[in-house]
């Protein structure tokens, strides 16, 4: 694991831009879509089977590991990769936003968080230090800096000296992290939907230099104008030769405009927890099994999907799966939107190389304004 | 769909035999062990990997089907198999077993049994030739006789009436099937664990005429003692040139005892519904995945299985999956268990073939006794 952790860009197109990331444990085509793995699985799905979607990575949540099995035991059992069966790339997030989103269970500090375990109650304390140490032992590939992301609402003030902490501990995860061939460290930009706050971290994190850098702080509730706002300046802020990775986004048509603003990486549950509640992702739209019309009909969900779910099941098994509560739907409709997803990703990238994005994006929209669309 | 349905045993080891009915769809390797999908699937399992397994045939509720999405429409969107997407033999149930332990939900007469709905309480009527229409629309290769199984604890001249009932509804069901090429109809023996009863509803069976025998009212709580009591001889009052399927059996050890004493068919939810529970069966016993003592082992749950559980993961990682709740638990602990099963039943057909039933059971017992067993 000597070799060089790196990022080309191949074609650009606007602010777009497709490229690679290469990693020891093999290449990240981007833009890339990251399937959730949270509790060392992607939820319904088997490995082989997220790869044979098209994902070259994996995301791994660092709060959830490590309550359980806890980051000892997997470092223990070979690494998380070796664990849960995916030898390709995986991100892991630092735990703070999950930690964050435990409100009244946790108590925070400039040294860092301590929280109290939503599965038994424990008492743990996460800092940048723990949280770098959590990621080793995870054996992540690409990791990511210990931040504070602010409950909404927040004033300006809130999202400043939040976001100047984040900071700290991002040099203080920098200097954690120490020098390890092959793997990453980013970070994370906050600051709200505040321009200058989110010039100012970004030149805190230019100056203290990672492999790539996270756009953090999104996705949070501020709804996609806002979000696409802040994508319009935010990357340009970042270094152009390195990743920028989009935190928790998003839906097909958030995916498709962070791209176009820049954006080379994403991560959301959104595929495969929509999945699990019969939710699939078409490109004409969202189409929602669960609903009593698709009773009798003998179509596929998607015609010209060749995902297992489309090309051996009707929409009226789907739903039948659905309202019986089989575990088949999940599985089935997780594959789907999973496939979705990397197949909008290959066609986002083709475009990219083609200098054809616009194109591709008009017809993107034009599909979904057809028909046989219920929105979300 | 004009070819034959046809039964031939080529080997015989005692009262046991191996051979392989041939059916329109495709040949059922006997002895055959049928896993159960209830409401059209194999709870968390891939049809295509349900038959990666070895099963040359699944097993279809009538119950439940009729309940949901209906007989009727099934038979709309083209049959069951077309509907789950599993192309070889299909064998139904009649329902009356279902229904039968709906207790004090039905009311059973000589024309048939009207019950309420588990799902939403509507009002059902099922008779023998409701059950021959419902099991034609489905599509089933290989259908079963409407019968009644009485509650344990019985009398035997409970136990007799009852019988005698079943005996007129497979009149009733042999009249109202007709003549279907390429489809079977099974009788259902009946009587107990008493000799004479047995003896009467396989003379009544026989002077009806069936494609095949169902020996049926056992693993009802018995006990495998008395079980084996009545396969030690009913197996022997049935035709010997066509298949003989013992109904809703059972554990390994089960099976084999059953193989033993002539039986060519077996159906279970044991090996799906356990690996939800976290049970995996293994040549030295049932293992519970659930239990600490797996938190950090690193080895494979059994080390000589090629299933993708043991092929890919350690215990601690099934163990965390388990505890986590993760729909991958049973995905994989399912697979790996009617793996299990599937090479139990090509090991019991080989030994067969070979004339070694004996040694291969001998050996069977002495790897349960060797260790790393919990009992059931």
């Amino acid at each position: 694991m000597t070799q060089k952790f790196d990022f080309h860009v191949t074609a650009t197109d606007g602010a777009a831009r497709t490229g690679a990331i290469h990693t020891p444990r093999g290449e990240i085509r981007t833009p890339a879509f990251m399937p959730v793995g949270t509790a060392a699985t992607v939820k319904a799905m088997l490995p082989e089977n997220v790869r044979a979607t098209g994902a070259d990575i994996l995301l791994g949540n660092t709060y959830h590991l490590m309550l359980r099995p806890t980051a000892e035991r997997v470092d223990r059992l070979g690494g998380l990769h070796r664990f849960m069966n995916w030898d390709r790339p995986i991100l892991t997030d630092s735990g703070g936003f999950q930690v964050m989103s435990l409100a009244a269970l946790r108590k925070l500090t400039e040294e860092g968080v301590r929280f109290k375990s939503h599965i038994d109650g424990s008492s743990h304390f996460l800092t940048p230090e723990r949280s770098m140490e959590i990621q080793r032992l995870l054996g992540s590939d690409i990791v990511m800096c210990f931040d504070e992301c602010p409950a909404l609402p927040a004033t300006d003030a809130e999202v400043a000296k939040s976001m100047q902490l984040s900071m700290r501990w991002a040099q203080r995860s920098r200097d954690a992290f120490g020098d390890r061939p092959g793997h990453a460290l980013f970070g994370i930009q906050q600051g709200g939907v505040t321009r200058e706050l989110r010039e100012e971290s970004a030149v805190a994190l230019r100056a203290i230099g990672f492999d790539g850098y996270a756009i953090g702080g999104l996705a949070v509730g501020e709804g996609q104008e806002a979000m696409f706002g802040v994508l319009d300046y935010a990357p340009g802020m970042l270094p152009e030769d390195k990743p920028r990775y989009l935190m928790g986004v998003g839906k097909p048509d958030d995916i498709v405009g962070a791209v176009e603003r820049g954006v080379d990486m994403m991560d959301c549950v959104l595929p495969s927890r929509s999945g699990r509640t019969g939710q699939a992702f078409t490109r004409r739209g969202v189409v929602n099994l669960r609903n009593a019309r698709h009773m009798d009909d003998p179509r596929p969900l998607d015609e010209d999907c060749t995902c297992p779910a489309c090309r051996s099941y009707s929409r009226a098994y789907l739903h039948h799966v659905l309202r019986s509560q089989e575990i088949i739907a999940s599985m089935l409709l997780t594959w789907h939107n999973l496939h979705y997803y990397q197949e909008l990703m290959a066609g986002l990238r083709g475009a990219i190389s083609e200098g054809n994005l616009s194109g591709f994006v008009g017809a993107f929209h034009a599909q979904r304004a057809e028909g046989d669309i219920e929105p979300l």
